[in-house]
């Protein structure tokens, strides 16, 4: 375990409002106390940020996951980082393992924006160094920065967890086809076979169930369904498909729980056997007690990586010689 | 009135979720249809934007007050931003009649952010080339731009419904240090007597009110509150001061009413006798109902300036001419 | 057709030395007449720019595909940009239909560059006032500019000329992961079934053969492996690997024919039916002569797109009329 | 007292033409001797810099209010720091404690320029990397600024001096209504009251004298004038103006004396007790003989911030500690 | 002579103090008023500019030499930039037909400014568009901008004149090593000879004259030492030197006329003949009083490009065709 | 000889593949180990480079000049910058001993490119934080960047190795008059006599030779033509010239051997006696068996840099001390 002698020696560790359980476990996983923030809100809505000690010199990291309500948590985010910025901190890293907006990386149609490289500029312009994410939607995004980017994944951790399931005869699934790619690093892991759903097109062959489509070898199978995000739940629909489609059982092995609206009703209502998740988004206690949460810690790989961006050491080199996580 | 001969002579009127009513009003003096939107939010709270119809090579405006929910309104300017600028506008001009953030223009103490600078900042690089706004909290907020600004103010609007108050005896109260210059306003155009109230120091001199002093005559006269912004409410504290000072009634003159919160029982359980507000910011009807609000119109305003700024015609002469209304 | 009155109603045309012949057939298309520019070699290999006319005021567009050699292609590119700027050129348009180093759009390990991005900022900086590029690599290098792209796909006329082949039973083949979005544009259109290779995964799943396996049905049918670039030839394996699963024929339908080393040589002694392109990229005679290859011309639909971004014509709904293109 | 081992440790003082003697006051403050530099006019009044010594890696201060003849001052400022930045200094810190063209914070009608704003964008391509300024005219030119501005006052320092007056009866007196904001920080130093002149308006109310008013009493009383800077010396007619109200004695107290003019002249013709400024701007020698100007050191402030700046501490807490100086 | 129907055709003048009589000659030459600015200094000797009509959609050309006092006219320059930019005109072209720190275009040693290049950020930075300049001291500046740069000269004006000179046996002389360059371009029009002088050299060779040497043939001969600037008449020297190395008579042939400090008495008190400059500086009245200066007018040649420009025609096919001035 | 303890105390050293003998000798000098880089091309002709060793917080120095083929060159070293910047290298610099488009320094005539400043924009747009360079073409390139340049000369290098020559009646000869000032800087050292080929004009006077001009006297002598580059020999032309002119034997003395194309040839088939020239580009052996060209190394300048660069001591003061070589 990396060891810092005194919590005060040259960086420095802001925990924004949106994931303040896992900003508390890198701290006591880095055994830094992180820097005390009066932040709060005004009657009108606007956001006030205060930072209670000096900054001056420091290595400042906030971590500060983009998730719901994103729009909130960007811009205390952006709020925070211009205080740093003005309080003269030496570098300020952003430590964002969810980057909100992810999704909207290109244009799909005419007369869209590109939101996910709109926050990428707000976040330079409001004074940011570097950032630190983990399992982008796309990988470009990381190009959306003129500055560097620690790209990690949470693929090796799920999927170390994947292997103690037990179950002899499994298949990744990816979900569409904008995932196969994250679906081939659980594979390359797990040396599992794969399969793919596509959906909405006719006539596209492989085990045809209704507008969905499987291609791949799915029956009499534990099927599991990879994913960056599960957000509204929707992806139950897909639980169900397979269960058509002959698997044995469906687990859901997703690096970030945005669970917003109907999802906890839905992943209770569904055949899913168990949803696998990390903590890069905060899962409230009344989700967990739906039963089919299993939340793994993300907080010791962004701890290491703190430790050693600050300490100017090889990010690569670490988790080669771990065999556990690979940078992206 | 300006006439535009035809909806589609190079300018697109966009108006944002903040305050579609004033947006309508704009659209119908300017004899102008909107650019339909397609906004919202998906469930993971993310907001998008998808325009309707083509601005390639448009002179586009954006109706957006960056009222509450603060953060969601910008975010959602900032975006549609972003689209109009990948959608090949020709020029996108910031239309936010109230610039939220504006009170957190400099830093009182250290490690505080300057969000008035920030937000400017946000808009400059989502793609804005230039903006309007209305009685900014602090003019130097101009200088926060390197492109052109257009600040307007709604003083001219609300004197002259101040003048058909019918008082003889009235006195414009600044009710602290930082409102005094927009008090001179008012009184150089109505030619009345100013108060100024001060809070929290001890003897200040002037009439002695628990906390607050007021310097300058209120006795026996109508009193007119002015200020910028009305959020929370709290200023009915200094009508209650006011009338145990003497003042005969208290009026409040405020040129965006951000209602939040328990302001609108605080007004009903105030002596106020009447709070003239314009509508930079939307109220509800529900709000409306308590009676003693009366809002007065911007929209005229705003219209004749997009006009201008449209047909590169002068908004200092305009207004000089038409003795109503200055730009500052 | 567009009608341009005059060649020299404000729009200029630059054709680099890239790709002379599409150049040919755009200013064919659009009734122009290029401008003409001194392009060369000084004997110590620097670059050097002269145009002949002026440009002043004018709006222009620059065909240059960034093709082998890419340095060289680019490099002309960027020094015609400047040359344009300092002439005092409006606007100066990117056109160009292959965008090199597009596949190097992120970091797939630690220490890499990402050049696609840095190709961005050299256009950017060179004084590019926006881009029109054919089938990117990936979709979110739209988001490494911040001036408008018009991202184009041609697909719809490879799509089109598949249908003239008369077959009755064909599947659109992915050959890997990254390429399983295209496959979906292809079947959107076409309505035919989908298969997708994956390769150097143990134990995947799928007809299994040797290092590489295929999801989806292929035996017996005609398949058609898309793709976005071929260079090297190396898929040419993919195709040895089609028939050994069972295809009947096998088609290659891609968007970009960067032809080198020994990709004709591969072609020729593959059981490759046909290679159908476009000339984003210029095909030499020679390579012509293999007899597989089908070239279709991506001009019209250039031009037509240089037609509209001259005269600010929305892009999106000419091509939802024409049923033909779609931008992306 | 700080201490620096050594003149030499990273640190490097650079001392403009606009203020020797504060600059040596500093130097001395911090026992280190100010790299030397050659400037100067060339005979077609261009200005001329170079420094004797290198400063490679070095963190420099350079002193240099940009006082009269401002634009001798700020241009001399703009060349030294070229000179330090191609020199390659680690970071180059303005010390300007006074900021010239502060009073052009916004347009206060049509068509004017922001000269505040062009002047932080000059020092900011030039390549500035944070600026120490004193009393700026308007708080919100902090945020003219995208690097770290420390913002000081020099109130605490003249407050001190007013207690030392004697009198009993004293009352802080804001010349203008944009000056009651700084008249409040004396207040609340000194708990003294306060009052506030209005000038060009009819019938506002208070003691009416001429065309200026009065708000708050002042009968009787020994009343101090505050203000920022004193240029030509015009306030000389607001302390006839305090007389004629039935003030006993008037005094000024001034953070900046920019004595330009016949301010010397009209002081000496006024009533005025005495002035009291501090050094941020020099006052020759033959002003100082017309016996009435009273100047206090900002030199120790200066110092401390420049220690702490360079030594990573904090300026906050700092000034509390000390119960003397708050940094705004 | 380019006609412009009515002055207010978007195109607007703005003539600074630095050269009003070049601008009114300018102004007479496009039959054009110039828009009216109150430019002024205040008591402190901060600049003020107020600019009188609308500049909306307007294409600006501020004429202004930055002569001597350099940094005065400079400061003017910007602050009406910002005014101009603020204004929302569309287009802002600076005029600076002398461009003062241009000899400062590189570090001859070390901890140098390079004062030319940070007037191009300047400039920049405050908002110009492009620059006309006449002459520059190094071609190399024009790269100095990102922007367009219209490079003139005014050597076929003053080779015209030298022309009606009516010596027969004349030779161009440059006085340094650095204007070798500069008297090819005369050499190039007038097909005479020429000579350089170098000094500071020992055993340099060519005619030896204490520390001078004169390569070339110069005895018995009218010379003519050409140069970009004259400022404090220390080419007197050289002057001198030419007659002891045998010349006959001596001719200055100078761009401009930057006259300072004892530079009129010098050419009074030396045997040159005459010094041929033209306007592009200022020359007062009783410095034209000494006789031996005569001054062309630019003010033709600046009008036309100013035309062009605003109309978007070639400036190198107007010069071409004309035989009289090249751009460079 | 500087001495650094360890090879890996914070500066990383990477050697581009333009010139690797090069690198080699400058690793060899400081004693360091270079960091290995996966350089090469991919099929399709792009650039690839992996950077094997973590760069976090290391000052990098990248060893590229950027000579034939430039456009390759170039672009590798933009790559390398845009991995090192992403790597999280503290600094990186440049260092480019022969800085390639040089000469394209000005617009000479209309609508041509200013390539030495596009250059400079993209070496800044892809993340380099200094360059060190030699003999620039035109020293106003310096001002071309916005952060500091280290500009050294080799002209110490060669004219000591000059002076080994043994004759004792030499002429420093300026083939144009562009390189005046380079020809000063020798006779500066040496004390030599000085003579300025002038060409393609007529009646110049001087040693008349065909199109050609001699300004001093080189008959009988030893003349030695400085030039900062050789490309194509065309320079052997000027040799002839001088010895018509009655030059008693020629060298030549030149920084940059870029000898591409016939040089070889023709340097052989020339009466020159000795081309002498530094490494700053790698001449092949197969070119030095021509025997004609005495290469110096530039090495041990480029290593003392370097090493001053990294541990921030004075560079000037270096050469100045060593009486050797100047900082230019």
């Amino acid at each position: 375990m990396p060891k810092t002698n005194s919590p005060n020696d040259g960086i420095a560790l802001i925990c924004g409002r949106a994931n303040p359980g896992l900003g508390e476990e890198i701290a006591s996983f880095l055994k830094l106390k992180p820097t005390k923030v009066q932040a709060g809100q005004f009657p009108d809505t606007e956001t006030h940020i205060q930072i209670d000690k000096s900054l001056r010199g420091k290595d400042v990291f906030i971590i500060q996951p983009t998730c719901a309500p994103v729009n909130e948590r960007l811009m205390e985010l952006l709020i925070t980082i211009d205080a740093c910025k003005r309080a003269s901190a030496r570098q300020v890293t952003v430590v964002a393992p969810y980057y909100g907006y992810g999704r909207q990386d290109h244009k799909s149609t005419g007369r869209e924006p590109i939101t996910a490289k709109l926050v990428a500029d707000l976040l330079s312009v409001a004074g940011a160094d570097r950032i630190i994410s983990v399992d982008l939607h796309a990988a470009a995004i990381q190009g959306f920065f003129n500055f560097p980017m620690d790209h990690l994944t949470a693929v090796p951790i799920l999927a170390k967890y994947l292997k103690t399931l037990g179950s002899k005869d499994i298949v990744i699934v990816a979900p569409d086809a904008g995932r196969t790619k994250m679906a081939e690093k659980y594979t390359d892991i797990l040396q599992w076979p794969m399969a793919i759903m596509t959906k909405r097109r006719k006539g596209v062959g492989g085990i045809d169930l209704g507008s969905y489509h499987v291609l791949g070898d799915v029956k009499g199978k534990t099927a599991v369904i990879i994913d960056d995000v599960i957000a509204s739940g929707s992806i139950c629909k897909e639980v169900e498909i397979l269960h058509k489609a002959g698997a044995k059982e469906v687990y859901l092995s997703i690096t970030h729980p945005v669970l917003v609206g109907q999802s906890i009703e839905l992943l209770k209502a569904s055949a899913v056997k168990k949803l696998i998740v990390t903590n890069t988004v905060p899962v409230p206690k009344e989700k967990l007690k739906c039963g089919k949460i299993k939340v793994l810690s993300i907080a010791p790989l962004l701890g290491k990586v703190i430790y050693n961006v600050h300490h100017n050491k090889s990010i690569s080199s670490l988790f080669l010689k771990e065999h556990l996580v690979f940078p992206v």
